[in-house]
């Protein structure tokens, strides 16, 4: 059964306290999880530790089937709502938090080469607004790919509001960082990707895309877009829009494409109409 | 040249004032559009007449070319950015304000009637979240879809938040409310539609279908989704997702599926695989 804590100054919360100014100093070695879905992914994945948990007392009976799988020592607190909103320091309405320990990010090239012959990995360049990101993975979760590579301008996907937006997806999906987005193409290539990058300008039109047996797709920040020197090095592929009304949300690229990429036909590579 | 405006309290203004407040309480026969972007497809369109702008002093020069097409009597107001964040109640980073007034909402037989022969419509029902209405109207506008039905449940297109997520996608597409979703069905098929419900227990995936001349997309809220009558009246279509996880985001299916539908050949409509 949880802890009961009554006091807001109580010790033993220390980690829950200050929620979002903790969010903006950064957590180095742990990341928050917030509302019951994402609590209930979280304790699926065999690569995060959960350090305690947190619950307002009315989300208590709700949860008890999903904490039984927690190690016997791992505490899980409770509070009336009026004291986990003193702790958190805003009204937290989801009323489930938890404290988790990061899994250390594994280099690029050792996770490339642990990939399956049929695999789908994302690579994010300049990609710094979390709702994005979060967007992203949980399209990266629906779709199935096996992993997301994050260059040093993307924002951290164990971001609180990123994992939320992610229902989780973030929890899911492998993801590393990569020294640069020259790098990660690099390191992709080295393992047999075909990298496609998404643009506006792109030659081919995403339906006339086959899929590789091994591909990445690139996606950079609405507004920029990806680096020019990427364009010229890779498959550039565009998604045909209304004239005179060219928008759409990185999010939503990642998932119209991810759905292509996974719902047609794979298991072989063809030949590429153009030149490199 | 705009009209300079020092004192917050000057009766020119009232319209911008407390904005947030007043999006709260609704503008029965106006909107308010945000930022440089949204303003400037706002003044693209004929249907809306825009009865004032507010710029932000830094914000002018960068605008003047937009502003040409404002009939000669349309007040223009520039004010410090002191003095614009007294005005409206918060910081106010765009700059970048005008009210308009709504267009009368067609009848929905009418608004149908006079589409072509090739035609798509988005019907949303029970949707309540003012990004992910923004954002199905942002990818509307980039597929080209030719109007947005709405449920008496869904929330406002012109609610100035979803305005800014459709990045002026609301103001583009044209649309109008109906009595309930099942009248809308109705009157779709009335009109020639096939209506194409999005379930994750639809009984075609979605790269099964082939677009019929004159097609309908219904959308319901995460969650809740679409109702069971809906569904069993109609032709349901799903997005096969990978196992595990088949959560994808409203806005981001509205993206897939239109994307889908607007891409493929179309001028012709196939015999059902299904009974209705």
């Amino acid at each position: 059964m949880p802890i009961p804590i009554s006091d807001p100054d109580d010790p033993r919360i220390e980690a829950y306290r200050a929620v979002r100014e903790r969010d903006l100093v950064g957590r180095e070695h742990r990341f928050v999880a917030e509302g019951e879905v994402v609590l209930r992914v979280l304790l699926k994945q065999a690569r995060f530790t959960v350090e305690s948990i947190l619950l307002s007392e009315n989300r208590v009976s709700g949860l008890l089937d999903a904490l039984d799988v927690l190690p016997s020592g791992t505490p899980v607190y409770s509070a009336s709502r009026a004291v986990m909103d003193a702790i958190v320091g805003f009204p937290i309405h989801r009323g489930v938090l938890a404290v988790a320990r990061r899994a250390p990010l594994p280099p690029v090239a050792e996770l490339l080469a642990g990939m399956p012959e049929q695999t789908l990995v994302v690579g994010l360049v300049g990609l710094a607004n979390h709702d994005n990101v979060g967007g992203i993975f949980r399209n990266a979760a629906a779709f199935g790919a096996n992993a997301v590579l994050l260059d040093p301008e993307t924002c951290d996907p164990l971001y609180r509001k990123a994992i939320r937006v992610s229902v989780g997806g973030a929890l899911v999906v492998p993801f590393t960082r990569v020294a640069s987005a020259a790098a990660m193409v690099t390191d992709l290539r080295a393992t047999g990707f075909e990298v496609i990058s998404l643009t506006p300008s792109g030659r081919e039109p995403l339906t006339q895309v086959r899929r590789p047996a091994r591909v990445a797709l690139l996606l950079g920040a609405e507004g920029p877009g990806l680096p020019a020197t990427l364009l010229e090095e890779t498959r550039t592929v565009s998604i045909p829009m209304s004239g005179g009304f060219d928008s759409l949300n990185v999010a939503t690229t990642s998932g119209i494409v991810l759905h292509h990429l996974s719902s047609i036909p794979h298991g072989y590579s063809v030949e590429q109409p153009h030149a490199r």
